[in-house]
Parts: C-alpha cells; structure tokens; sequence
C-alpha cells in the first residue's frame, strides 16, 4: 500500500485538470497577447479563470493577479506593498512562524531600511493578538499574518487581526498568505479585512509553478516583473494559461465539495489523532485536532529522529514530512516549533502528516499499524 | 487549411512534451524539496533536465537557474546583475531594438540610478558596433544585446560584442536574451563571451510558465524571489517540475534535429519570401532572407492595415501578427521599426510571419494563394 501524507509539500494534480492542461499545451495554446482567434480563446481561458476564482473569493475578477506560484505571491505582496507605500511609513509587522516566502523578504526590506516587528505565538503556534496590539503603530504600513500554518495547521484569528489593523491603523494593508488555507476552508477577504493575499496552485491539486495575489482594489503595489505589460502591467510575461486555468478548475473543484471534504478530512486527521495517542511518548503540538486546519497533523515522537521515522516509513511507501518541505533541504530546527516553545530534542523528533480529501481510512490504519510496529523498534535502536 | 504562423508569440507544446508534463503532474508529483523518495525522484528530474540544457550550451549544469518564463529571466539578469554589481559602476549599455521584458527592467533601473545608453540599429535591425565601441566606459557594468530580434529575425553579432564588452571593460557582464534564438541556433555562452543569457519554454514547444537564465559561474546576480532557499537560494520557490522537465525535452528534441528543422524553416522562409515579392508594393524588412533567423520574416504589405489583413486572414485560419504579440494589446507603432527607420504608414502596414518546424510547404502556399486574393481587395477597400 502507497500513503502519501505529504499533501501540504505538494499534491497530485487532479487528473481532469492534468487533462484541461494538456489539451490547453497542445490544442488550445495560443498566446492571450495575440490578436487573432487563438489569442482571444487564451485570453478567455484567462479570464474565465480570474472569475471562477474571484466568486469563489466574493470579490471582482479584477482584483485577482495571476503570479508563478506561493513564493512569487508573497514575494510580491510584501516587498510590493512595502515600497509603494513607503511614504506613509516604513514599519511592517509579521509574526515568528510565518513560512519562508514571507520571513525572508521581511528580511529583505530590514536591509532596505524598513523596520520590521516579529509577533510572538502562544503554545498552540497561534499568534498573541495583545502583542500585536501593542505593536501597531501610526507607522505601520503592512500587516502581515498566514492564515493557516504551513507545519502545525494552527488558523490564525485573521478577521480579528483584519478588524484590528485597520481600526488602529487605517492606512495599513493587510497581507495574508493563505497558501495553506485556501481549498481547505470559506475565505471572504471583504469581510476578513484582508487587502492582499497570497495563494500557492500545486497545494490544491493543480499545477506547480502558478499562483494567485488577491490585491483589493485600490491598494497600492509596485510590480516585480517589468515588460510586456501584461495583466495591466502589474506583472508581465505570457500569461500560463494552461497552469491558470487548471488552478482554477482545481480550486472550483475543491471547493464544490468544500464540505464533504472536511468532514472526510477531520475524520482522518481524529482517527490518525487517536492512534498516535495510543503509542506511548508521542505529543500531538498546536491547537486542538478539531479547532486546527483539517488536513495538517504536527506530532513528536520522542526517542526517534524524525529523518530516521520518515526513511522508515518511506520504505513502507507511507510518505511524510520532517518540518515543513518548503525549505530546501535545510537542517535547521523548525523556527515555528522553537517560537512555540517546544525543546530541541522534541523538535528533532517532530514529524507533519499533512493529508488531502484524496487519502482514505485504509491509509491511516495502514500507517497507524506501521508505526505500532516500527517507532518500538527505532526506539531500542536509537537507545544503544 | 489552418496555418499557425504566429511561433514568435507562442508555439505549441510537442505531445510527447505534454504526455511527460501530465506524467509529472498525476504520477511523479513529488516536491524536490521533500526528503522523502517521492521528492528524490521530482529532485532527479529536475537535475536531469539541467544536464540536458548544460549539454545543449556546453555549460555547467549548476550554470542553470530556472524561472517562470523570459520575462522573469530578463529581469532577474539585468535587475539582479545591475544591484549586485552596482558598487563597480553605474552605466548600462542596451539596444533600442530589445523586447520590452529587457527595455522596462532598463527603465526601471534609469529610475533607480543607473545610466542606460540605448545603441542604436542599422536599416536592417542590427545593432551599430561603432556605437557599441563609443558607448563603452569604465563604469559600464553591463552591457545587454538580445541575439535575435522578436519582430524581424535579426541576427545580433553577439559573439563580436561579447569580444568588445570583454577587451575593453573586463569587469561588465554581458546580457543576451535569447528567447528567440535559443532551438533555432547553436549558442554557446562561453566561446561567445555570454555571462547571463535568458531563454522561454513556451516558444521551444514547451510549457507556458518555465523558463531559465544561464549564469556563468562567478557572474553575480542578486536573487529576486526569496523564500524556502531553492536553487542554491538564487530563486525560491517550489521547482516546477513538470514545466521544467518539459522545457529540458523539448530542448533536446529540438538540438537533436536542428540541421534538418533549420533547412526546412529556411525553405519555407525562402518559399514564403519569394511569393510575397511577386505582390506588388510588398516589401521584406531586416536581414537578407537567409541570413536573419530562420524562423522570422517581416513584411510590410502597402495599403493594408496590419490588424486588418491579420483578421482577414484568420478568417482563412491563418494567424499571424502585427508587430509582435508580446506586448499585450498595445497599439503603440513598434519601437523596433521606428529604430530602423520605417515610416509610420509602413510600419502600420507590417506583419511578422514566424514559423516552426511543424508549419508545411502546403501552408506556405495557401497563404501565399490566400495573400495573392485577399490584399488587392483590401487595397480597393482601404482607398475608398
């Protein structure tokens, strides 16, 4: 049996969006800037796509901006925001558990001059909303808080954030980088306060290499990519209009059956919850298995190292995470797990199971079962 | 008939290209940056796509970054190569005839600063190397020449520039975009004194959405998308395995027959040439036929809007462009032939004609017959 329980590092690309994608390379493929037949039909597939996903959003297809995936969107959305509102201001609030596309070009604009303050998150990786009240100030230009953790799954309060900034400062924008969130739950960036938000394609089961940037109308950001002035010049290059439109068919797909989905998802994330439980010395971390996202599990195993539970299981053809999978191959302790407070040594034995609609029942026995028989083993191991 | 002669704006995706992008989309969907095997394998495609592109350009495969496209190529090497290499000097050097991904990137980095010197072209779009010769100066840090042009199939002595830039001014970089040039012509970045070079998947028969920048190892180029570290941490973000994969075998089915596929195109380009000159008042711009590219032609038709004899002939299924397809729907007369000296009537007469290997002599004809009919009824229409 194969369980793949990866699907917050990436999923399977629905086959009848791999099938739309194809036809979309090969039959359909024309440029959208061309001003025959075969430009008008790309531009339309476009099109079509920014409106599925702005009534998906309840927003206007206008304020959708087609990017190269999560990193490119929050990229933009950051060091965007940050320079085309300089004038207002030059600090920017962001948390400690953000992912990497977001803590690093908050990195980048410290250098560029702007200050940045770092929110600290409770036990439960959830972020201190009185910290952030204390830190928002009539400086502050950008707000910038992840709706869904990408290593425990913890939601984020963010229409209560939303509420805040821009009560306290109404000149503020709010960045949200939904990436792990969006598939997974109802978002209504009018109503949650968000002016910018960040979404990722291949983690909903559509293409890698494409994404979306949620920018509310009227709020200011400098374009990255410079050139051909397409998508009204806010990013140019040839629009990928297979990579577009499949993530718009995956995303109407997935949230068509948004309900059944979670369900299906809590159940599995409660029953894998409940047979970890039953293995001695294994902590579940964040937030209560129900009030967390429903498809990411964050679990230590004490006594063994996460590398060695994850090449144990890999050769039984269950597929998962040490920390997140968005870092490339680094070493470091997780920095969401260390601002959660969590010791080293717990930190060295944490793994994510990260699941989609597509994982079953059988799955999760098959990989409860497997660890029933393997983490006794790996523990004498690991102790001589 | 349909004849597709728009392979300048986009072309279509080889269906083997397709069926190996569907494979890594449904099956080998792994994220190379999990430790698990799902995610060695997705790692070893992209590695495997790499040393195909380094054999093609006899480079090192870890001279290869990939990117979402040209656009993105051109700007992280002229954007990225200018910050970085800023303390050397400020003077950039670049044509008046280069794609807007490379002449808004100079723009925007006139606005940060820097110097840009525009070279002027001859009457047949080549760039004028006394002025190249004058441009030249001690704080030149760069210096930017695409290696065919996207409107006229002209044919930049870039090896001759790259001796220039290099005797006089040993410490600039030389840019090529070579979007147009890259399968259509051997290129080789070191024997031609390249150090960055900008290449696009989807005009190879590859996926829309991928692309790559060659940078000579030692070049220094400040990344753009920061984030999960990717690459060497030189363009974060989840690799696009399937878009990647794509271009690499795409690329290599093009090197693979590039004798032949260049003399078929040079047939067609020649068969084409001939039958437009036998129109009366039709005029070929650039480079004698066979010395531009083999894929581009460029023609001015008297008496005929381009946009109308471009929707006259779609009408047939015939698709070509007026000016190229790059620029998003801009109406604005191509900065390309008003360098060359066009006048403003000739150049709204002008269409560009660009082939790939796959269009036939069958098509050529029936565009010509097609042609031969339609323009003396348009001219009659046109001067009433």
């Amino acid at each position: 049996m194969e369980a793949y329980f990866d699907n917050s590092a990436t999923t399977r690309v629905y086959p009848e969006t791999a099938d739309l994608v194809r036809d979309l390379m090969t039959v359909d493929y024309g440029n959208p800037s061309s001003m025959h037949r075969k430009g008008v039909e790309a531009e339309r597939y476009v099109r079509e796509a920014a409106e599925t996903l702005s009534r998906i959003l309840k927003v206007n297809k206008e304020e959708i901006l087609f990017t190269s995936g999560g990193t490119e969107s929050d990229n933009l959305g950051l060091i965007g925001a940050a320079f085309a509102n300089r004038r207002a201001g030059d600090h920017i609030i962001t948390t400690a558990v953000e992912h990497p596309a977001v803590s690093a070009p908050a990195a980048f604009l410290e250098e560029q001059g702007f200050r940045v303050t770092y929110l600290p998150v409770d036990g439960a990786g959830v972020v201190r909303m009185d910290a952030l009240l204390s830190a928002l100030t009539p400086d502050t230009i950008l707000v910038s808080v992840m709706l869904v953790n990408n290593e425990t799954g913890a939601v984020m309060p963010v229409a209560e954030i939303g509420r805040m900034v821009h009560e306290k400062c109404p000149n503020a924008l709010f960045f949200v980088d939904a990436v792990q969130a969006f598939g997974r739950m109802e978002i209504r960036p009018r109503t949650m306060g968000i002016d910018l938000m960040a979404v990722s394609g291949h983690k909903i089961h559509a293409p890698k290499g494409v994404g979306f940037l949620y920018i509310r109308n009227g709020a200011k950001v400098r374009p990255m990519l410079l050139g051909g002035g397409q998508q009204n010049g806010m990013r140019s290059g040839t629009d990928n209009v297979p990579g577009i439109s499949g993530m718009a068919f995956s995303a109407g797909k997935m949230y068509d059956h948004l309900k059944e989905n979670t369900e299906h998802l809590y159940a599995l994330k409660q029953r894998m919850a409940e047979g970890l439980r039953a293995i001695p010395d294994v902590v579940i971390n964040g937030m209560p298995v129900c009030e967390g996202a429903p498809h990411i599990l964050n679990v230590t195993v004490r006594g063994v190292r996460s590398e060695v539970l994850l090449h144990a299981l890999e050769d039984k053809g269950i597929y998962l995470s040490a920390g997140s999978a968005c870092s490339s191959h680094k070493r470091r302790p997780s920095a969401v797990l260390t601002a959660m407070g969590l010791s080293k040594s717990d930190i060295e034995s944490t793994v994510r199971i990260s699941f989609s609609e597509e994982n079953t029942v059988e799955e999760v026995d098959y990989c409860l079962q497997t660890l029933g028989e393997t983490v006794p083993v790996l523990r004498r191991f690991s102790r001589r």
